[in-house]
């Protein structure tokens, strides 16, 4: 068996278990989780110890002796009809009463405004009052006008504490977060840091269970809707009367609740984000930067590396926003479910990747079905999430992996040891392959294109499933396993013209979300580039609602390079272009295909359309100047989608699509590397598959889910 | 066999024919058809004659020596990306030469307009310049922008000649078409009229095939795509230089080229109209009126009444807007495929409503496909059609009805003649009801409420296969033959307060459009107005995307009455409320289901859900105050659509679902007229039928498609 590279979770009262599991996956490092604690016996077996802390929780203590230094949001209220000239509003009507509470100090109360959402302008101070004895809100109102109330909550139960006692039925603590913001805060933090790397002289990797300020996650009061909102993006949970003001300074004008609350619907990352919001997270990250780094000196200094677990109170710590390195982490710690998120891993500037493997070892999985409880197929579970990952870290090394969780639920789960066992005995075989040099990429540079840019680099915002319905979520995921290079770019990075060392664009989003790029598409220049672009040779890939934006001649403002529009209503009156469907052999692997989209027109005679759904076209291609514009209607990863998607983008940057070093067999995926090829089967039954290489023919006879490597 | 109010085509060369239809179906007038004339045999037979006119139409000599007197039209030209500083666009590239020529006179030139469509902005007429020799007009580009050229444009083939020739394959001269605004065109025209009526001493009724302007319908080059725009209520067809500058001396400010080609989405009746819009239908209804009015004159004076079909050249003579009757018409015809449209003529203020039944008796029908030549089945056309306008005739009274076409061409399709048998026997018995008294309706009053209002009662432009994407076509069609009181209203209808007559309102549309209302959502009087009048009573019904406007905190304005919204991306990260399905007996007829739309969500916990498709809402309510919102997700016409429409109407209003004078049986209907209750079977199996009328039980067993009579 291999060994190496992997960390496990001990579990104290298990210590034999967690010895036995050690020896039989070939740990090289043994951990503690949140909700578990490591004995004497497993600190001191040899191991490597890394030891989770989360900086801003299991400090109840001094948060009750200082509540004003407790976390914050702003909240808006459920919209109210007055229905006369008095309106009454409970602001806290329809949130969680465990998590938030009112904050009504006359700090907070300065950023508190009722706005009339009816004309969606807000009231002035003079026209509505706050009764702390009733917790309302009176508005002088409008007869028959809608209010919302949007004002500031301390947040009393930190989410995650909140969703394990909730979700994994825990019955310690409830936990609360307090603010580094506040200076107290910040000093009680380091000198508590200081005082733990005395504590656990063991402990080799201190593991920051992220850092100070949670991703958005708002609850509801009501069972039935218990989510009010989630974005694993937002910086909704950063701010704080002191931060506000302080960011007026520095900036020089204020934000107000509005700026964060947008009428209830909030920032979340899907949307584009404007200058204040830009402004605010380069503040926050500012300040997350100083502060981590502050801690992860004190743990440098007690001779410890330091982790970062890159989910949770993440907010601030944008791997790829060119600031990273100033934190001083060791190690980036990712969770991971997808192959996108492997790649999000194991491209941020940092000494070591590590990823972690679900499920964990937890009664209950993210999506909220069991895993290791009665009716949970973990081990089904592992391998089809190893699966997604596996073909991600073809392309690009990660060097550690690891589980987390309860380490005694596993010893009713044999499934999912030996699951394990293959998954480990995989890893360490791609982990070798990347230390005889860079697989081998096929010639077209692709650039996905999108509001964020750079910085939302393989990521929209969160796990798959929390942005499933987004296509272009669906795309990094095939895109996370293919052999291209792949960069994201901004709006902004084609402002001027567009780079050139980029081949394919793809743009794929929905009108108006930030993967579309909405309100940026009015800009002249970006149009004008992308046009010169594609006449010039570069191909266009436009999926969902590109480009879309109201106003234009056209809906898709890249319409002129795709031959197609969306229509919005102003074609109803409008002919459609008759076409033959001109399929383009081989471009689609079997049990693909793309969904219908009732509203894509032809708007040019040289549209050629390759593919159809319910009578409509699906998915077209036009020659423009030198180049190709290529729309689809949309993309689903699944069966046959990476392999659609690689055909597509050699399709439409005008190269052949059986080139060498690509698997003849849709359902398994190959990559070549110095000396080595490696075959790996992503389909559940046995596969047999071919791949050329420098004119030799490499065969493979895969087992379900198998991998083969192979000298060349 | 019954007879009277029945108008037969004849056909000279068939007069034996003639008269022996006009025997077997009690015809009491004979009339020519477009591309038929009548024989001396025929006029001296004793029947009354109507006699065609298209008042535009027929004078290729004397336009040929008034070539200024041509209809024109703005065009807009295909938009063109340069690739230099200089781009050349040829304005006619796509447009059907046949029916278009540039007009490049200098009166003209003033109209033309170079629009920079990337940006969004004209250009200066030094940056552009046409070159008649090569009808080309170059641009002094921005390299990569998109241009157009708006232009004026002679029409050359009167569009109905044109789509005869080339659908029916029509031989004979090609028409062109005269502008009446032109002064002497205008006098030509009314000594013509004058000369016609003394040569027509037969003719008892001149039917005047509509009037002057056709609603708008532009051609392309290429047969792939020859339908560019065609819009039954757009008034493109009706510019001229002399005619803008009138309007600009009268409202004090110009319209250009880009008033009318919106970009090249041209002016569509689903949009909502804009000030200059309805400006520009004053300015032309006044002048049609006028014109038109002389032209009755002389008929009248030449003791004949005057008639007005109501379709192809019909702009500019809107029944509802008012002032219909200052035309002095004696009768309105209105070719009928569907209920909604008998019910627009049954409303019109003129004293006889004629329908004309499809098929007509032509090779080919408007939708394209067969109907008198092999392959037809003009019968089976016929029956179905009569079956849709049947329930209309129930609820509203039109006095005659008739054929067009060449009768010759029944010869061969004896089963079109015998459904004229049955159908003649129907229509003559439902219009003797009539006659006793107004049929009996139920309680709730409704309107439908959308931008245009009362100028669009019961249509919203053209035939239902020219509007079927649009949901409210199809709620027109199911409510044109169910018992209530219908009007239509405008948001200005609204704007001071709910008429106090109103019960229910329907808002069903397409985000932006007007039937939906789009901007005019934005005004809160029209919210605060909807809001008070629900809180107190009223029901509010929206389909599809009713109230739907961007910028709001919700994206249907009226959300916070259905207590639903459609999420238009802004919801991704916001959690859905968990529901119940609860069905409400006996709302939904065996085989009526609606849409699944993807977007819909429940934003309140009192919403409750009715019907579920596809795991989302699509049938919803909510009490507020004392009246409800009731959300559908859209709607199609069909078997068991009516009765649906029915029972929602009464359950949204708080009423019974099976109140007295409503059949059993959902695919028969039945109305009390004062003495006696009619049954028709909508189906083309035999169906059985009771209905409870003043607490006795009315019986009755009907064949397919049948009709049945009784005494109360």
């Amino acid at each position: 068996m291999s060994s190496g590279n992997f960390t496990l979770p001990g579990e104290a009262g298990y210590e034999k278990l967690t010895m036995e599991l050690a020896r039989r996956w070939g740990a090289d490092v043994i951990r503690d989780s949140d909700g578990t604690r490591l004995s004497d016996e497993i600190l001191n077996s040899g191991y490597t110890i890394y030891s989770t802390v989360c900086p801003v929780r299991e400090h109840n203590e001094w948060i009750k002796a200082h509540p004003f230094a407790r976390q914050q949001v702003f909240l808006s209220s459920r919209p109210a009809a007055a229905t006369g000239d008095e309106l009454v509003i409970q602001p806290m009507d329809g949130f969680f009463k465990e998590q938030f509470e009112i904050n009504d100090t006359p700090d907070a109360m300065r950023f508190w405004q009722v706005y009339d959402r009816t004309e969606g302008l807000p009231l002035l101070s003079e026209d509505w009052r706050y009764n702390p004895k009733t917790a309302c809100v009176v508005i002088r109102s409008k007869p028959w006008r809608q209010y919302s109330v949007s004002f500031l909550a301390w947040r009393v139960w930190e989410e995650i504490s909140m969703y394990n006692h909730i979700t994994n039925n825990w019955d310690k603590e409830r936990l609360m977060q307090l603010n580094p913001y506040d200076p107290e805060a910040l000093a009680y933090l380091q000198s508590w840091m200081q005082l733990w790397c005395g504590s656990h002289p063991r402990t080799g990797v201190v593991r920051f269970t992220s850092l100070f300020y949670n991703f958005a996650w708002i609850w509801g009061s009501d069972a039935r809707n218990r989510n009010l909102f989630s974005d694993w993006a937002s910086y909704d949970f950063t701010v704080s009367p002191a931060a506000l003001d302080d960011f007026e300074r520095e900036y020089g004008y204020p934000l107000c609740a509005e700026d964060f609350v947008r009428q209830g619907k909030y920032c979340a990352a899907h949307r584009l984000p404007g200058k204040k919001k830009l402004d605010w997270m380069d503040f926050i990250g500012r300040f997350v930067r100083r502060a981590a780094a502050s801690l992860v000196d004190i743990v440098h200094r007690a001779g410890k590396l330091a982790y970062v677990f890159y989910d949770d109170s993440w907010i601030g710590m944008e791997p790829y926003n060119g600031h990273f390195e100033e934190f001083g982490f060791d190690g980036l710690i990712k969770c991971v479910f997808s192959g996108f998120e492997a790649r999000l891993c194991a491209g941020a500037p940092v000494k070591t990747h590590e990823i972690r493997f679900h499920p964990y070892l937890f009664p209950v999985g993210l999506g909220g079905l069991p895993t290791f409880s009665p009716g949970g197929k973990p081990g089904r579970d592992a391998m089809i999430y190893w699966v997604n990952v596996r073909r991600a870290l073809l392309r690009a090394k990660i060097e550690r992996c690891g589980l987390g969780g309860y380490l005694n639920l596993t010893r009713e789960f044999e499934d999912f040891n030996k699951a394990m066992d293959i998954i480990l005995e995989q890893f360490r075989t791609i982990r070798e392959l990347h230390d005889f040099g860079q697989p081998v990429k096929l010639g077209p540079r692709v650039a996905v294109l999108h509001a964020w840019g750079s910085l939302r680099t393989w990521t929209l915002s969160g796990h798959f499933h929390e942005t499933e319905r987004h296509i272009l979520i669906h795309i990094l995921e095939s895109l996370s396993g293919l052999p291209f290079d792949v960069s994201f770019i901004s709006f902004d990075d084609i402002d001027k013209s567009i780079p050139g060392d980029i081949d394919v664009i793809i743009n794929a989003g929905m009108a108006g979300d930030a993967w579309s790029g909405g309100e940026r598409w009015r800009e002249p220049r970006i149009i004008e580039n992308l046009t010169a672009w594609v006449h010039s040779g570069g191909a266009f890939i436009g999926a969902g609602e590109p480009s879309a934006l109201d106003g234009g001649h056209t809906f898709l403002r890249a319409a002129h390079l795709l031959g197609v529009d969306i229509d919005d209503g102003e074609r109803a009156c409008h002919g459609n272009w008759a076409y033959e469907t001109e399929p383009f052999p081989g471009l689609f692997p079997d049990c693909f295909e793309l969904p219908s989209k009732e509203n894509v027109c032809l708007i040019d005679g040289g549209t050629h359309v390759l593919a159809e759904v319910g009578g409509r076209p699906a998915l077209t291609s036009k020659a423009f100047g030198e180049g190709r514009g290529v729309y689809l209607t949309g993309f689903r990863h699944g069966p046959g989608s990476a392999r659609f998607l690689l055909n597509l983008i050699l399709f439409a940057s005008g190269r052949g699509l059986a080139p060498e070093g690509v698997s003849n067999n849709p359902d398994v995926e190959c990559a070549v590397f110095p000396g080595h090829i490696v075959f790996i089967n992503n389909s559940g039954e046995p596969r047999q598959a071919s791949c050329r290489w420098n004119n030799r023919e490499y065969a493979a006879e895969l087992a379900a889910y198998g991998l083969i490597k192979e000298d060349l």
